[in-house]
C-alpha cells in the first residue's frame, strides 16, 4: 500500500484519477490540492463520489505532498516543473498528466507552449509514460511525463508500423476525433453544450500541441524525422478519442501479423481482427486501447483504427499503470474495469 | 463460487449483467442463450468484453441451465413464465428481470401485458426483488421477480412518505424521464438517434405498463389502495432514469430525517442533503439511488427527486443484488464500482 | 420597412433575432451592438450568417439606435431598464428579451433578481409580450416586455384551465424541461458540453425566477392568487421546452373542445388530438407551441403538455411576432419557417 | 408555379423534401406516395408539418405522378430504375435522389448495389445532378441523378484541385463524417440512440458505395482515372457531413485563389477564409457547402474541410436546386433559409 497526493483535482482527469485510485487497492488516497476549493470536500463538488472519497480539497501550500510515495500532477501545462524539483528531492516519486516534460527539447516546448520552461535541467530525467515504450525506464523513473490522449492513440497505431520500416514515414497522416473532454474543465463558450453538441468541426489544423509530441514519438522509433499532418476533430461525444492513421506502404508484409506480434504482451492493448471497425464506446471507462487494420481496395495505403477511452488510457488509466509499473504492482493492478456500454 | 446462466444476453440487460457477472469474484458465467445469435461469440457481438468473456452464446435448447446455481432471465416479456417450472423444479434460483412475475394479480398482469400468462400458479411464490423492502424474503427466494427501471426510481423516491402516512396517497404525481436505453436494443424507429436525439417528449400518458407495478408497491406500503399519475418521458442520453416525485403534505415532520433514518442502513439508496439536485451521471454504471427532497416555497407540496442508471439499479445491478442475497453473499459485492463521470 | 436595431447581439437569442429579422421582408437591420466585440463582423463570429448580414457589432455608446424605428435587448438581465426611456423619448419602439418589465411588482422583481430596478416607473407602461393575452395592448405599446421561455410554455399550456375556472389553481404543478440553449452562451461550468450531455438533473428547484413571472401571468387570469410549483429540468439538447403540467379538475367539461376554441384564432398556438405527445422536434427553429391533453385513466387530473422552441417562441420568435403586431405588419410575417426536422 | 409529386415520402429526404417544396412559390404539392402509410394525412406522420402539408400518403399505384411537372423519387435504390421510363414518356421530369442513375458503367452499378439495372439503357441519358459541374446540362434533363451525401462534400473540396492538375491524383484521402440522419429512417440496430449516442466509429472502409461515385466524377475532372481511399465514420449528431481531405501538392499556386476563384459564382458553394474551421451547424438545415483550406507547417499536403447539411445539399436541397434549374426558376428559389445556429 502506497500513500498518493493529487496535485490539481478539481478537472476531468483529477476526477478520473480519484475515480480509479479509490478503487485501487495497492494506494492510499492521502492529500488532493484546490486552490479554489480548499476545505470543500471532493464528494460535494463531484457526488458521484459520495460515499467512496472523504477527502477534502486542501491548500497547494498546506498540502502534505513530501509524505507522499507518488503524487499525480492534474494541473494545467506549467504548474508541475514548478514544484517537482522539491518533491522529488523529498524522495516522492511523480506522474505529471500536464505536458510540462513530454518534449526533449525545451525550445521546442516553449514554442508551442507559449511559456519559459521552469526546469529544463529536469526534462532529460523524465521518462516519457507510454509503457508500450519505455516500460523498462519508467520501473525506476522518478518523474514519468504522462502521454496526451491523441499522442497515445497515435503512437500505438502507427508504432508497429515505423519500427518495421515497412512505410512511407515522410507522408503520414493522423486524422484524429475527440470527445469534449479532451478540452478540460474550464469554462469555455467554444466547449458549452449548445456550441459542441449536434455539431462536428476540426481545429488547431494549424499546429497543435499534440504534433510535436506525436512526431517525437514516431521520430524515435523511426530513427530519423518523420513527416506527419495530424488533424484533429471534435465530436459531440463525452469521452473518447478515434484516430484514422493513413500510411503509404513501401514494402510488402503481414501487417496483420506484425500488429498482432507487437502487441502480443500488452495487457492494454487490443489488437482486433482485420478489417473491425473499433467504437470508441468499446473501451469507455476502460484504459484498453483497440486497434483494426484495414487496406482498403488492396491498395497502397494502408488504414489503422485507433480508439481510446482519452481519460482513461488517454490520462488517468494510463497514469495510475505507470504508477503500478513504477511500484512493482501488477500493471493491471485497479485497472481491469470492463468497459461501460452501451 | 456459483455457477451462473443468462437467458437472453443480447439485450441491454444482458450485457449489463454480462459486465457485472464478468468482474463478480463468487459467480462463474457458465451459459449464455441467444436463439438468434447461437454459436457466436459473445465477444463478437459485444466487443467492450473482449478478453473479459469468452462464452459464445448457445441455442436455449442446448442450454445447460439446470447445472447453474442461478439463471437470470435478460428475455422479452413472456419468455421466462414459461421456463421457470422445470429450473425450479431442477433446483436452480432465477432472477427474471423483465415482468412476468411483478405482478401479483394475474388478471391485472394479462390486460397490461397482452397475453395469457403461463404460470399463474407461481406468481404467488414470486418475491418481488427490491431489496430495501423484501430483503428477508428474497434470502430464501427461489424465484424473484427484479422490478421494473421506473418503479424502482418511483418506489424507493415514494416509500418513505407513503410508510409514514404523512402524505396525501391518493393524489401522487410521478413525472419520469428516461434515457432511450430503457427502451431495449431492439430496432425500432422510435428510438433510432435521429429521432431521439435533440429531442424530448412523453409518452405512454395514457398508460405505462409501469404504472400497475408502481402502484401495487406502493398500495402494499400504504395499506390502501394510492392514487398515482405516472408520465414517463424519453430524454436523450443513453443511460439514467430521473423521476421527479409530488405528493401533498397532511402532516408535518422532518422529512429529510424521515428519509435519512428509512434508508440509513441501505447500503445502495444516498439521501443526499436537503435541496441537493442529484444528476443522473452521478449513478452512471453503478447500483446506487440517488435521492434528494425539496419543499418549494415552504408550502405543502413536497418534491423528492431519485436517479438512478436504469440499467444498474433498475435492472441488471438490481438482479446481482438480489443473487447475492439469495446465495448469501455480501450484499455488494461485485457492485462497488463508482460510477462514471462525467 | 422599418429600421431595426439590436443591443447585444452575441448570445443566443441575438443571433436568432439575426436568422429571423435578415429573413423578414418588413425590417431593415440597421445597427447591432456589442461592447466585446465591437468592430467585429457579425459573420465572423456567427458564419451561419455569411452572405446574409453585413454588419459589423458597434460599441453601444456609438450606436445610432435613436434613428431605429424599433430596438430589440437581448443584454443581460438589467441592461434595458437604464436605456429604455431616452429611446422611448425618441420615438423607438422597444421590446426587451430580459426579465426586467416582466414583473409588475418592482419589490418582487428586486427580490428575484438581485438588483435595484432602475426605471420602476416605467413598468406601469410596459405591456407582457405574450400574445395570446394581450395582443390588444402590444398593438399600441411603446415598450414590450418579452415573456421567458418556461413562461411562454406553461402559461400557455394552463391558461384556458385558469380562465375557465373549472380547476384547483391552488395546487398546479409545472414540471418543464429545458434545452441547454435557455442557459445563455455564457461560459459556465455546469451547461459544458461534458457536464450536460448524457445527463439529466432539476434545478432552481427551490426557486426560479420563472416562478414568479408565471405565477403573476396565471393568477391574472384567474383573477385571484394561484398556487403553483415548478421545477425545471436541463435535458441534454440545444433547443426546446416541453412542459408537463398538472391540474386537479373542480369541475368537469370537454376540454379538448375548450383548448381548441381558446387557441382557434392564434397563428402560432397548435392544439394537437386529444392525448397526443408533441415532442421538441416537431417545433424545431419555429415559432409554435403545440399543446396536447391528456387524462390519465380517466382520473381527476388533467395532464398538459405544451413544447416549443425556446429561443424562437420562448424568445426572438415572439419578440419578432410581438413587433409584428406593434407595426401593424400581418402577424406572421417572417415567422413562417417549417420546423427542422429531424 | 409547377405540379410535384414526390415517390417515397416516408423517409428523412421525402420529409426534408416536403419541408423545403412547401415552402417554395413555384412548386405546388400533388401527391406524394407510401406504400405502408397509404391514407395517412403526411402531417400525423410529421408534426412538424401540422398545418402546412394536408396531402396523404397515396398509394404508388393509385398516384397521379403522369400529371406531374416534376417527380422526385425519395426511395431506396432500386425503385426509380423501374418507375422513370414511363413518367418521362408521359412528359414528366424526374429528380432520383437515389443512387439508381448515378453511376454511368451500370456492370460497376450492378457490384456496389448488388442487383440487377432495370433500366441500364436510360442510364446514358441521366444527367448526374451536381450544379456546380453539370448546370448547363441539368436545364434541359429529364432524368437527373441527384448525387449521393458523401459524393458532394467530398467532390465540392477536391474539384478545384483535380481540374487545375496541381496535386497527385494517385493519392487522394477523403476522411468523411457523418451525421446518423445520413443512415435513413429504417429501424436497424446499429443507427439505435443507445448505439450511436456518445460514440464514434469508421465503418464500411473496404469500401462504401460512394467511392464509385465520388471516383467517376474526380476521374471525369482530371482526365484521368484518379486513386482515392474513402473512409467514412459515423458521428453522433443528426445532420452534416464534414469531408476532411487530403492531397499532395505538385505544382505550387495560390490555392485560396484558386478555390475562390472556381466558386466565385456558385450560390450554395462559401469559400471560407484560408486556415477557417467551418463546423457543420453554420450549414444546418441549409443548402449551403463551405468550405476551408489549410497547409499544415506549410508542408506539401493541402487540407481541404467541405460541410455540407446531408440533407439538404446532400440530398433534398440540391433536388430543389436541380428542379429550379430544369424548370428556369432562380435557382435560389425556397433555399434561401439561414442556417439554424445553435
Amino acid at each position: 500500500m502506497i500513500k498518493v497526493g493529487i496535485v490539481g483535482g478539481t478537472g476531468y482527469t483529477g476526477v478520473e484519477l480519484l475515480r480509479l485510485l479509490a478503487q485501487h487497492p495497492q494506494a492510499e488516497l492521502r492529500v488532493i490540492t484546490s486552490r479554489g476549493e480548499a476545505g470543500a470536500a471532493v464528494a460535494d463538488m463531484f457526488p458521484s463520489l459520495r460515499g467512496r472519497v472523504g477527502l477534502r480539497f486542501v491548500a497547494p501550500d498546506e498540502a502534505a505532498l513530501e509524505s507522499c510515495d507518488a503524487v499525480f500532477f492534474a494541473t494545467p501545462n506549467g504548474v508541475a516543473m514548478g514544484q517537482v524539483r522539491s518533491l522529488l528531492d523529498a524522495g516522492v516519486r511523480v506522474v505529471d498528466l500536464a505536458a510540462d516534460f513530454r518534449l526533449k527539447d525545451p525550445a521546442e516546448w516553449e514554442k508551442w507552449y507559449g511559456m519559459k520552461h521552469a526546469a529544463p535541467e529536469m526534462i532529460p530525467e523524465a521518462v516519457y509514460g507510454l509503457p508500450e515504450v519505455n516500460r523498462e525506464q519508467i520501473r525506476s523513473a522518478r518523474l514519468v511525463a504522462n502521454p496526451g490522449c491523441y499522442p497515445t492513440a497515435v503512437q500505438l497505431g502507427f508504432l508497429p508500423l515505423i519500427e518495421s520500416g515497412l512505410v512511407d514515414t515522410e507522408h503520414l497522416i493522423a486524422d484524429a476525433k475527440s470527445g469534449v473532454s479532451g478540452a478540460g474543465r474550464k469554462a469555455e463558450v467554444h466547449t458549452l453544450f449548445s456550441e459542441a453538441s449536434d455539431n462536428f468541426k476540426a481545429y488547431g489544423v494549424a499546429g497543435h500541441r499534440h504534433l510535436p509530441e506525436i512526431r517525437q514519438g514516431l521520430s524515435a522509433a523511426a530513427g530519423k524525422q518523420v513527416g506527419l499532418v495530424f488533424v484533429p476533430h471534435l465530436t459531440p461525444m463525452v469521452r473518447g478519442i478515434h484516430a484514422t492513421l493513413y500510411a503509404q506502404v513501401r514494402q510488402e508484409a503481414d501487417f496483420q501479423v506484425l500488429f498482432e506480434a507487437r502487441y502480443k504482451a500488452e495487457p492494454f492493448v487490443d489488437v482486433m481482427p482485420f478489417a473491425s471497425h473499433p467504437d470508441t464506446r468499446s473501451v469507455r471507462a476502460a484504459n484498453t486501447c483497440r486497434i483494426a487494420l484495414h487496406r482498403p481496395q488492396g491498395g497502397d495505403t494502408l488504414v489503422v483504427l485507433s480508439v481510446i477511452d482519452n481519460l482513461v488510457k488517454g490520462a488517468a488509466g494510463q497514469a495510475v499503470q505507470n504508477m503500478n509499473i513504477m511500484f512493482g504492482f501488477d500493471e493491471c493492478t485497479g485497472l481491469s474495469q470492463i468497459p461501460v456500454l452501451p
